[in-house]
């Protein structure tokens, strides 16, 4: 992977950064920027970091994710430079309609559609050309890497600095999330061999899962059975669902549905694992997960949601019921 | 690692080997056996390959496990010198009682104690001398290792062999398994170094991950819906059951529960994951699961059972109160 020369020397010459990643973070969005944040600051630089959204608990186990801030301080926009990690516009980031002098993107997801015609059925259209309307100075998107921690991985050596055991930590959950924890079909060579590297500056594989997976409250597990107990299997999609009710009754919140959508992925017949949460009435979010040759983004996009070809989400109005049939029709077109 | 030259020597020199692994194989047994066998096979070598139980449906995605008998040529123990594989006693083979006259053992596992007092409580003791009980004329036995087929990986090259595409599969799928595919303590800078060459080999992560993790039945699936609702947390263990109804209801048998135990894991405050089968009328195989520092093989081996110190098992008489019993009270001893 080759880090942009722009970037390397955009990174060298600025003194102060504005470090934003997208809402709803995830171990890629908070490892890489965490990560990056501590290599910039051994530079002597000085960073901020930004998310809209409160970092979830699940998360706080990352060293560093106490300084994630999620208001913004004041003329940061004009005077700091920004670096938009692991999303590509800055409405992914909660930050539109601000204005940055400079920026650079360093994300792996493909450019967001400008609007929902642009995406090409039947993967026709090739590469995407840029328009006035990509955000950043500088651009560098990888959609072939794993995770955007294996991009700052990449940047973080291309600078010269050293892999402490708090960035290992950092970049290892990130790639370690974005993989599926090595099971997904982006584990290539040299994913492991980058975590192999990970583990030798002080990331702990079992920690680091023990973590991710292994620390769900009774509520939260409780939370899980209900919801398998709504399993229905339509045309080869599994759907499985959350209400506010049972949120009630077990004492948790949407955070602890975190994964729930890969459970069903187990199942043989299965292309698509659908998972419905109430956000409010007749508001459901869909997270989509799918084996490998189904493309679930093309499906969120049609909603107006976004993710990868094989894990994206939308959210859509209406009766659950209403809410299931559109996503098999979706599936079927 | 270090491959001993008497190995390599015996490997040599014989032509024919008996290549046998323990009961109820799982990956890393098969998988050793099945990428041992081909690598002897390209050095012009026959061999024949031994489980006294079937191959579990799960693992018939393994290149090569149509290969498996499960009963023994008549003579076969006279002339064929045999290679114990994943174990190191021939009873853990259900071999007991049969003599060889050639035999070595290429194993993980620490040797079974001889009896019950053996075991030293609070780490005592050190390393377990060898005796005359000890089986194999040749026993390389690395307790480190996190498989077998990390163990067959350095044999395989140290001969100077190829590691084709069925062989990566095997062994690939042998130390996935064997490490919680990377997530437990065991996934060192070295095992993720090995998986990056078995890839390059020709494994698939995602296709194994998905054959291993992703074929289930709706009726396997009910199963484990039915067995997460029988969960009880006693003293920070958390304890699931199957029973022989529940087989019936959902038209399923016992090499369903494959990975069950794993579920609870999940809880944070949760020491030891325990699921019990029932087996016959009062008698219960139990299934020990631990996170790091709870020792599980030292609870199986005092009911007579073994394992690894983070998964372990033994089985049961009595009913099933009782067995959660004496399970929670060797918990404490």
């Amino acid at each position: 992977m080759k880090v942009p020369r722009k970037l390397l020397s955009f990174l060298r010459k600025k003194d102060k950064f504005f470090i934003a990643t997208h809402i709803n973070p995830e171990a890629d969005a908070i490892g890489s920027a965490l990560a990056l944040s501590m290599a910039l600051e051994t530079m002597g630089k000085e960073t901020a970091l930004f998310d809209k959204d409160t970092i979830p608990e699940l998360y706080r186990f990352l060293p560093g994710h106490e300084r994630f801030i999620n208001s913004i301080p004041p003329l940061i926009t004009l005077h700091s430079p920004l670096i938009l990690l692991d999303c590509n516009s800055l409405k992914r980031a909660g930050l539109e309609g601000l204005s940055f002098r400079h920026s650079a993107v360093i994300d792996h997801h493909e450019p967001a559609p400008l609007c929902q015609p642009r995406y090409r059925e039947h993967g026709r259209g090739g590469a995407r050309p840029a328009t006035e309307e990509d955000f950043g100075n500088i651009r560098w998107i990888e959609p072939k890497a794993a995770a955007t921690g294996l991009m700052v991985f990449y940047l973080i050596k291309e600078l010269g600095l050293k892999i402490t055991s708090e960035i290992a930590i950092n970049l290892y959950s990130a790639i370690a999330v974005d993989t599926g924890t090595f099971r997904y079909n982006n584990t290539t060579p040299e994913v492991l061999r980058v975590g192999a590297e990970l583990i030798e500056a002080g990331a702990s594989p079992a920690c680091i899962s023990n973590n991710l997976y292994e620390t769900w409250s009774e509520g939260r597990f409780a939370l899980l059975i209900m919801a398998l107990n709504t399993l229905e299997i339509r045309d080869n999609i599994a759907i499985t669902v959350v209400t506010k009710g049972m949120y009630k009754k077990t004492g948790t919140s949407a955070e602890d549905t975190e994964n729930f959508v890969n459970f069903p992925r187990v199942l043989k017949d299965v292309k698509i694992s659908a998972f419905f949460r109430e956000t409010s009435d007749d508001y459901w979010k869909a997270s989509l997960r799918s084996k490998e040759l189904i493309n679930v983004e093309q499906i969120a996009a049609s909603f107006g949601g976004g993710g990868h070809k094989n894990a994206a989400g939308y959210t859509i109005k209406g009766t659950l019921e209403s809410a299931k049939k559109s996503l098999i029709k979706a599936a079927k077109s």
